[in-house]
């Protein structure tokens, strides 16, 4: 946990000493701000013919304007995050589905290689068998031709 | 463009007049949160003893931390979209990837199923001449087959 600190600031030309636990940068940045609406008021002649009061509202009017600006900002961004959230689930689902379609495609791939393998394995093996046939190679021709061939 | 219009509030019990763009709802509801402020301060002691300047420069002090909360804020969250941002377009990316992969085994699949569907037809077409050639299915003994189913 930070520890307390004190700092000193300069608001309106007035010193104040601000105890808590924010950092001296946060505080003077702080401080830096609303001397800089102070500083746009006072270059409006109608800010020096009003009263203390009214300057205190005017000047936390402002400055809450700011405020109310900016958590506005922070909550359209929370909303925009929540719909790039959902996106991101949507993209994340249909990735898995990708996949799993994926997969399964692969393994259809491998599934018809192999069958085609087998198939053109066979189709070799009968045409083979089937041009012995064809020349008349059962046992018994088989015997003429093999002769025929080794007087050649 | 809106109207310009005046609004009435009450802040810390005096009534002011706000002229300007913004909705009388949004003008009150600014209002309201400065009245939460100074009734969070009033009910302090040390509230009491401190002047008008010293009031007026720890309401702008809160109500400027509150800004600053509220844009720290902000500004984290615009980080964390554009983090949102680089995955939604990385994760379009890897599904444009996939979908290609998906078109192209797509593609394969098709043709392999072509290719095995020929395959089938070519293997049924060679056992059946293979089958014909080995029961002497030769032009003068088909004759006899035909008669012979004829005749059954």
């Amino acid at each position: 946990m930070a520890a307390k600190n004190d700092t000193e600031v300069i608001i309106d030309g007035k010193v104040y000493t601000l105890s808590g636990y924010e950092s001296q940068e946060y505080l003077q940045k702080v401080a830096s701000y609303i001397n800089d609406k102070i500083g746009e008021f006072k270059s409006m002649e109608a800010y020096k013919r009003i009263s203390g009061d009214m300057r205190s509202t005017l000047l936390a009017l402002n400055i809450a304007d700011d405020y109310f600006k900016a958590k506005t900002q922070a909550e359209k961004l929370e909303e925009d995050l929540e719909a790039k959230d959902k996106e991101i689930y949507d993209l994340k689902h249909d990735l898995i589905s990708n996949q799993i379609r994926m997969e399964s495609d692969e393994k259809t791939i491998k599934e018809l290689e192999k069958e085609n393998k087998e198939l053109l394995l066979n189709k070799t093996r009968l045409e083979t068998t089937l041009e012995d046939a064809l020349l008349g190679e059962i046992p018994g021709a088989k015997k003429n031709n093999n002769s025929n061939n080794k007087k050649s």
